[in-house]
């Protein structure tokens, strides 16, 4: 795919839809005015859009002396979206409109490690649940989204060596999720994905953004010119294992040593506090112990923050985003984290990076990466190029707007 | 500006173009399969263009039985851009066609200090001068490109705070070319445009590249997804300020310390060279004394590609380029300076980040610039929203299409 090259006139319905993805209702005389085709070419497109029931009549507008003009409007219930937020020992699932909002939703507990044999017929239940549950099964499934811990090959959607996910490497998500709902199936790393649910549900004018998620490990979400930045095989935003200047020795789970994960993830915390005497076994032990003013947590907590601001500030020199998201479990630690953060980055980052840069914890929470599997979902089905070779199916479609 | 919002039918015509501009020769009836338009449309908008002199008619293809078809193809000598890429001491300027292809070029000294009301006329006299003697000067400009040595806020066209560029701060330069040459002006900082340069004519299918110009200082310019990163404000790309794991205490210009620039820029390496009693004054000296086997300057060299490719590294676990692209001055220095980048580079980045990743010296070497500049200017005079609304002026093609 090449960025510069939008979607041609070869695409006359999904380009017209995209006009009515803003919610407003238009008229034909509308319609035309904007887009400066031929009216029999607006009434032809229109014609296969309501077909397809993603645009609907909404009854009339003001007369302006004749007959008064039907008004149209998106219907974003034409289509629902599975999506899936998968971690190592939880899922967040949910069924969403097309507008990425979440009709029915489900938090389920799992095990990661049970295999892609196991876990992917458990989210085809649940989802099967969610549908049936809500009545919302006799809708059409514009696709399924699925967000998982590890690295994906996006365009295969195959996870990539994923180190915490035994039995997935290279498993074929999208084959078994599409042989049970035939529709298209999209996967990427779930920080991609509470990139893109922050951007487009909470932070929709941010245009360059990082997010960063800071739990038992370390990763980052990149936002470009207002475009998912996932790199040449699936594989940016690994924040993780950037070596962190104050690093040192410390050995890192990748075989490396100095990685900021190693100093500054949920794990090189709760391992450090360990060692202080505290009882700290997991991410939720650091945030209570840190919410409980516990003085040594909040100084390991403040300084991991440093570490991770070190570290952030290089990505920021380089990427120059206008918001930094902090995200993850460490994130409900509260100010301590983002104190840190920012301390780092102020401190270090060149004054034109800052001036316009906000530092923020991250808005959509648990659910930021439920919300991006649906809006890549939605991106996808609703793009174009995709949604005019789908209309194109049946015949009748195909002579529209000659 | 929106990436994911592609020109609408509202830019009829630039979306016509954009199928030209393969230079493959097109019937009627091959534009009406392509595009999925009604002929009336296709032969509207077709004379549109014909109109404008963007296509031509360019005789008769292969009978298929009845009368030969005429067959139409992109004039890309339909306007000309102006280019220029200016240094602190030199400038590169050409004419190119719309393919972004020089058609006159000159290269010329300057001292950028001199400020933009004695610069920006040395340019304007070469253009001039260019265009007339390669007789030119009939053909329409498309637009101007200009790259500086500074930061530059790509929306306005103002350098910000540019360091060497005394007198340049702030300045309207689009303002005063666009006065002496009616047409749009867009400026850019020189590392982003020899980044679009190596892109559009040289790497065209690395969607993600990162290119570093090391010089006297030290700069990057991004792509991603296919198009240029410049950030929130146009700052992104300031890899020279970046703390470098073996920067220390070392001193930088921009009032921080152990600033990557501080360490590896050709600046950095001429000081440490004298103070081993070189004769190192200039990035040139440092090349000649390693191209002449001086054991000393080709360490120090060497070591400047290490330290380079530590800061890299990190950049490549966030960015995930399948390319790094070494240009500027002290890449002529030969392999020295690209062997500790890699070194680096694949001594520290995940295998996952390095699995498809080049590492190359600059194809386009000292025309990088000049050649983005000139790929800006066209994209921006040939993207369907602009030459729409400029071919919709006069009154005889707003009705084209309808």
């Amino acid at each position: 795919m090449h960025a510069d090259v939008p979607a041609s006139n070869a695409a006359p319905l999904g380009e017209l839809l995209r006009l009515f993805r803003d919610g407003r209702p238009r008229t034909r005389a509308e319609l035309t005015a904007e887009t400066g085709l031929a009216r029999s070419t607006v009434r032809g497109r229109l014609d296969a859009l309501l077909d397809a029931g993603l645009v609907y009549d909404a009854g009339s507008g003001a007369s302006t002396g004749g007959r008064p003009a039907e008004r149209f409007v998106f219907n974003s219930r034409a289509r629902v979206a599975l999506a899936a937020d998968v971690g190592a020992t939880h899922a967040t699932l949910a069924v969403t409109d097309l507008t990425g909002i979440a009709l029915a939703t489900r938090r389920l507990t799992l095990d990661i490690s049970d295999g892609p044999d196991v876990v992917l017929p458990q989210l085809g239940d649940i989802w099967r649940e969610l549908l049936a549950d809500a009545g919302l099964d006799p809708l059409p499934l514009a696709g399924v989204g699925v967000g998982l811990p590890g690295p994906v090959e996006h365009s295969t959607g195959k996870p990539q060596n994923p180190p915490i996910m035994p039995g997935w490497d290279g498993y074929d998500v999208p084959g078994r999720l599409a042989a049970d709902f035939g529709v298209p199936v999209l996967v990427d790393n779930e920080v991609n994905l509470m990139a893109l649910g922050e951007h487009t549900t909470r932070f929709a004018d941010a245009e360059n953004l990082i997010l960063v998620k800071v739990a038992t490990g370390i990763g980052a979400g990149i936002i470009s010119n207002g475009r998912l930045h996932r790199g040449a095989v699936g594989a940016a935003g690994d924040m993780g294992h950037i070596l962190a200047p104050q690093g040192g020795e410390a050995p890192c789970r990748c075989g490396n040593k100095g990685c900021l994960e190693a100093v500054a993830s949920g794990a090189a915390i709760a391992a450090a506090l360990r060692e202080q005497g505290l009882e700290a076994h997991s991410n939720s032990d650091v945030v209570a112990l840190v919410r409980g003013g516990n003085v040594v947590a909040a100084q390991a907590v403040r300084q991991a923050g440093r570490d991770i601001g070190e570290v952030l500030a290089g990505c920021v020199s380089m990427l120059n985003p206008s918001l930094v998201v902090v995200g993850g479990s460490l994130a409900q630690a509260g100010e301590m984290l983002l104190a840190g953060v920012r301390e780092a980055i102020y401190g270090r980052s060149l004054p034109m990076a800052t001036q316009q840069l906000s530092i923020v914890a991250s808005r959509a929470g648990a659910a930021a990466g439920m919300l991006g599997a649906a809006a890549m979902v939605v991106q996808h089905a609703l793009s174009p190029a995709v949604l005019d070779n789908e209309l194109a199916r049946p015949a009748r479609v195909v002579s529209v707007g000659n």
